[in-house]
């Protein structure tokens, strides 16, 4: 089967590349990228030289799928388009994750094609499978959103926790993206932390809507949501944190996730409290879950590589699910640590 | 006046050194470092290439006062011997910060020298300035509670939060010390970050009997203190959380952190989210008070250089006191940025 | 067909197992690992709990190739009795690579096995790839000597440069290993660099036969090798001078170059430096051959992964050829880049 | 006595506020920045905000000395009129250092200002510090010039090494500066070590011109210089090589180093190789000669922070000597480590 890769210029769209050179199903058909168009895809990632590709302007044709690795609106303005010639769309942006277009509205502005919302499918195979499997346009979910809500998930479904939550979320810089910024300097970077967001970050909707899911309507999730920069480029480290209504032991808790997990081809629940490393440049998601006895808290860690099961890997992930190939085919790799 | 260093040898003992060295109104009378005894400092650390000290085996005589930077036990061992020859101490480890033996004794074993902890004062200079200048023996206060302390302290005595608090903290290594482990070693802890001490780390009781103290008895804290390891040297940076019980906005609880603050010399409340570089090599703490109006929460970030606020600088700040110096003598120095 | 891979518990080792765990032409048939045997390889390396395996305390049985991941001196201590098994062997260590078991002595100690030395091919397919193929014992090239001599190899066979070369190496700390040390200690080595094996480094000798043996006896090489150490994991960049006898343009270098490697699957030679993280977590080596008209020299910038080219890559690449694989098998996977 | 600093908002100029705020015998009159003029520079460098002021536009009235922290060409725009005010000037950029203007017009375009080229001093006080006593403009060394020329400078004057150099330098990324690039995109330069300059960086033409005027005009020095770029905020690393005409053991070599840099107040000749982290923060270049005995060559490893001793900190330095202050002064606190 053959798949576009739509602005293949980011590191999103450039980790998109580098998996499905290597993945046994499909074929890159063709590469865009409006600023670099008309150069060898090696002269902009000298990492990606074994991929023949010239970057082109515009989308070509003849694709099953198409995997948007545009910015938010941006996607959105292409998708109709690509969607009426009959192509699937995995879209990285934000662009059809929340399901109430007045929220996306509040934190994105207006909806460029908010026809198109409903249909959408939101990306998470842990939750979504089904859905994904026969959807047009699936909304890849947000790196945060994707460590945070499989940290809570089996918590909040079992009713163990009340649904006041805070996630503390460690991201690395690539989540950034590649344009320049001072917030992504080096020297302003390395060595340093920093909180930010602090004013209402965007994947706190998204967190939420899938929180709230969750537990159904009965209760208000009343989360809060604080992302860190650190320096290092991969990786997301979500601690998350909620009373608990239950006074179980961690290894009641722990069997609980491992239950809710164990067909999960990238969700692992560990053993001891895991590291963004123990993860990098795969798409597994490792997750802890554990309990604060002299508070009477959850406090669930979870870990992924943000271009990969945070990004790029979910998307193909996603791919296969919708061509009905195998759901982990050409995602095999182990981390690579240290 | 002159000052002795017990335990040169490690992280907070050099840095202790780095800042006498330099200090106006004292000089160093002796260092000591039994593994390294007999060795001229700079061969231990370069950078102090300037002391002119030999290291000591044992303490030497004729001082005002000693800082200790031995590890708990060690520290209590020894601080007995030197009072009775009529030195004053500042001891950076915890042996007594925690009023309540049987406290220190769950969390540390047993204590060499009970007797002695009714007189220490905790040595944070925010809270305790009186007691300080007329201690004969202070404990330095902890990395972690010193900036979760500060971060906190005046919504709690404002009785503005309910005492229901989770404290997310992220360290650079050089608080794990200058001792050999795997969970030090380079190549584990770069490019990474992970979550530690969930099964009770040490500083929690500290910060616990901290807060507990700012509201008194009638309500009981219930902390969460989960600390993180981020991939640099230096810099503590804190993410406090509670919920709040009035509705102010974020600018009305800054003015009451500014006003809590306005005459200390080292802490300052900004007006961005602060990043730990911001106060590399100095004795500041920079607190950001703001609140989550969606989900009613205070979030307080605060940050801190581990070994100076956190450690070294932090005990001459009380060292001054003591020896009735201006209390910022020898910490004037800018945080070094980039 | 079947592998075994010897001391798994070290970085070189733990990057065997990643690559073979996902190699499509051999089983892993067995790991071992004295100090952890006992335990299962998820324990000791959480990313690789995807291989099922229980590290043991010695080799196992039927296997057609063994991986010795070994110290030097214990791998040629172990390596006669595989051999006399019947099977084949690629040793990471230093053993066997030095032909002139007086030079190993001189840098290494007494040799365990000398009566080997003779028999051992040095592995590096882009110069002895035929006789790897029918070796029965493979010894690995080091990291450094495997970057510097691809970055030299074509001017010193053409013959275009003197034989005075200096080579100035930095890598990534991961090449120091596993074992704690105070130089591998994350805050000593973070934001620092230095130069170390100033009065000899061991990969001199390895470097300087290998050029020797381009150049043929008529001149001797004189060598200069310093390496350095730089705040990353992984990663090695070779800087090589070396003074021009001729006065050709960088293109007709460059040309040269690109001659000499066209047909060797994981050299490359590119049009601009390269970065070592350009070629992370991969089997390639990027080279950038240029000529400095002001000082008539040439310079040559290698990068390679030391774990992967550098040691676990080159040793599966090795073990294809001598199993009769094709060459480039279980190591397609391209870099990870950011 | 008074002083103001043009352009303070870039790395440069951000360094030498930090150091003087703090310098007992100046003070700071003004500080520029025409692209954030008007805001407190607290509000750029939140680390500087002890210092009370106000960024100005254009430079202010009544001061005895101006550090110019601008760009090549503007800060030769600016030096005449300074000068004719009667202001004395230490300028950090390249346009004064180089002596013969063709040779800075080839680097570096057409020459703002040639007649002022005459009588500048170059600011390096190991070498010129009678000249800078006395003079009006100080053109301040570059950041690899500096550690370069003091890593080879005892041994060029003493005749004991052909002048046939290679000068391999590592430096860390602040030395871009704060100017946005995707060569100082953290992602980009995370985990990585590249070459750069290999078609002739600006700093060679000022190395070589300084070490010319070490051999005097006998012989032509042959200068290969090569600076990379390591994933570090602070610190430079000059590993300097070139072929002994004398057979020296390393001992002796040392000897001459200490006897010629003894009085030298910054200069400090080290019995091991130094790292770039024993001098961050500091004012202090650290020099480590040694034979390599095999290959008959000098190897000189010298270290420095390039934004103190490689900028700011030398410029105070200069501007001491200009000033008929102590020259030490404001400069002596000691590195931060680690």
């Amino acid at each position: 089967m053959r798949v576009g890769i739509v602005n293949v210029t980011g590191y999103t769209g450039a980790e998109t590349a580098r998996l499905l050179a290597r993945h046994p199903g499909v074929e890159i058909a063709w590469v865009t990228g409006r600023s670099e168009a008309g150069k060898r895809l090696a002269q902009v990632f000298p990492h990606l030289r074994e991929i023949d590709q010239v970057i082109a302007g515009e989308p070509g044709d003849a694709v099953d799928l198409v995997i948007l690795a545009l910015p938010h609106h941006a996607a959105a303005e292409m998708a109709g388009g690509l969607l009426a010639r009959g192509v699937k769309l995995v879209d990285l942006s934000a662009d059809f994750r929340l399901r109430d277009v007045a929220v996306y509205e509040e934190f994105y502005g207006g909806h460029p094609s908010p026809e198109l919302v409903g249909e959408a499918v939101y990306g998470l195979p842990e939750v979504y499978r089904q859905q994904v499997r026969s959807a047009r346009l699936v909304a890849n979910p947000g790196c945060y959103p994707t460590a945070s809500i499989l940290a809570l998930l089996p918590a909040l479904r079992e009713g163990i926790v009340e649904p006041a939550i805070v996630v503390d979320a460690k991201s690395g810089v690539s989540g950034a993206g590649r344009s320049l910024a001072l917030s992504s300097h080096f020297s302003e970077v390395d060595e340093s932390v920093r909180a930010y967001g602090l004013d209402g970050h965007r994947h706190w909707p998204e967190i939420r809507q899938e929180l709230q899911a969750a537990i159904g309507l009965k209760k208000a999730v009343r989360l809060t949501f604080i992302p860190h920069l650190v320096p290092m480029t991969r990786g997301i480290l979500v601690t998350a944190y909620a009373d608990l209504t239950v006074d179980w032991p961690a290894e009641r808790l722990r069997a609980l996730y491992q239950q809710y997990y164990e067909k999960e081809p990238f969700v692992r629940v560990v053993a001891e409290p895991p590291q963004t490393k123990q993860v990098w440049g795969s798409n597994y998601c490792y997750v802890y879950p554990t309990v604060d006895r002299r508070a009477r808290r959850l406090v669930t860690v979870s870990v992924i590589d943000n271009l990969v099961k945070g990004a790029a890997g979910q998307a193909i992930q996603n791919m296969n699910l919708m061509l009905g190939l195998p759901e982990t085919m050409g995602l095999e790799s182990l981390p690579i640590y240290p």
